[in-house]
């Protein structure tokens, strides 16, 4: 049994607004929570589930959360959940504090306002994939802590930096590294090896990069287009340049 | 006004079911439905529009729907939609033939059992923007008239012929080009470059691809990882690999 108070303070964690005052999130469903016990870099504070995923866990899993876990009932898992269809557990995990971003010999991603918690989730999945470390965001790109990035980061959310921060000031103060810009008409990327360090430039899904950050950069980069597609979705454009860049 | 029959007929559209025995299917919103009208390959049967949206046509694209157009209120396009806010559109188009699929000098995707609506719709705007011309899916792949499909792959349906089949005797037929497996241990993919002719196979999201297909491949590949992740999103590996053939 959980109290009526409680559960509304998990319900609020649905919202960025209390995610922040907190500085809590929610993870939902056997494989995410998982990994982020496992992963380790992120505190787990509390962990809601049904008897039956409990009786499943392996002894040593079990006991790295069982003074963490609270047993419920799929009735009040339902309203603990974001998802229509709770899966077993939700748990309820501490912010990592964001780390200074240092951009030298590294390559680093810059969103500019990434809208779609999907792509976000991919993103930051995909860069944790290629060794990208630090990920700065606009103000305005959507919460990592969001439930929808959370369920499609997983574990990447442990081992990826990210920080929100106004774009032009936070290039202007970071030289160290060569500024490249993702847009439809630049340099094409194969002409990109083994490049170690750089600043890349990726914007929204519906509006691009906004030309005052286009303006801040050293080159503007494009992937090559062999068919007729208006465009490549942001996370899958970040992905092959990531790719690219690296090989 | 339209009648509760035709509300329930089109509302039918969102199930598979009824989608394959009337061959139509749903699309949703002026970005779609503006893309599909003016690419021009799948044919449009209705479209149901506030009065708004249709004083807001350019002369031209009026004339190209005009005879398709029936004007609702609100509340009869809130019946209509996929969506909960539906914005302002839901049209009502032909499903495309299906055609033969020669393999001959072309990149050509094979999917097993891709789930995920999203994935989906991206892997086919990538493989339009990569000029694949044609997708082989297995089974139990999600359908590509699913409304969330459409809502992702927009104009690029009516571009890429995609074709349901069971994969073994497929492949048993097609022996004009290498069949590359994308899996986590093959050679790496930067050993491929400007490859005119390959079949390229994909995996399901979470089992990848049935050891029985991987048997049938001349050769695995593998998209390098430098970082952490366990793994990539199905989509983006399809991207990078169609990306790596390319170029």
């Amino acid at each position: 049994m959980i109290s009526k108070a409680k559960i509304k303070d998990i319900q609020s964690l649905q919202h960025k607004k209390f995610r922040q005052e907190s500085n809590l999130f929610l993870a939902e469903g056997p494989k995410v929570i998982n990994e982020l016990i496992l992963e380790g870099n992120i505190q787990c504070k509390e962990i809601f589930a049904l008897q039956k995923w409990v009786d499943s866990l392996e002894t040593n899993f079990h006991q790295l959360i069982e003074d963490k876990l609270i047993v419920v009932s799929a009735f009040e898992l339902e309203k603990l959940a974001t998802y229509a269809t709770p899966n077993n557990v939700v748990g309820v995990f501490e912010q990592k504090a964001s780390l200074p971003v240092n951009v030298k010999d590294q390559l680093t991603l810059v969103l500019d306002d990434i809208q779609d918690p999907g792509n976000m989730g991919t993103i930051i999945r995909t860069a944790d994939w290629f060794g990208v470390k630090n990920i700065v965001c606009s103000l305005n790109t959507v919460d990592i802590y969001n439930p929808k990035v959370v369920q499609s980061t997983m574990a990447s959310l442990g081992r990826v930096n990210v920080v929100y921060h106004e774009l032009l000031p936070w290039l202007n103060q970071n030289h160290d590294e060569k500024i490249l810009a993702a847009t439809l008409n630049g340099k094409p990327i194969q002409a990109f090896n083994h490049v170690n360090g750089a600043i890349v430039l990726i914007g929204n899904e519906a509006n691009g990069l906004a030309p005052q950050l286009i303006l801040k950069a050293d080159e503007e980069i494009t992937i090559p287009k062999f068919g007729n597609a208006e465009s490549l979705n942001a996370a899958m454009a970040t992905g092959i340049i990531l790719y690219q860049l690296k090989v």
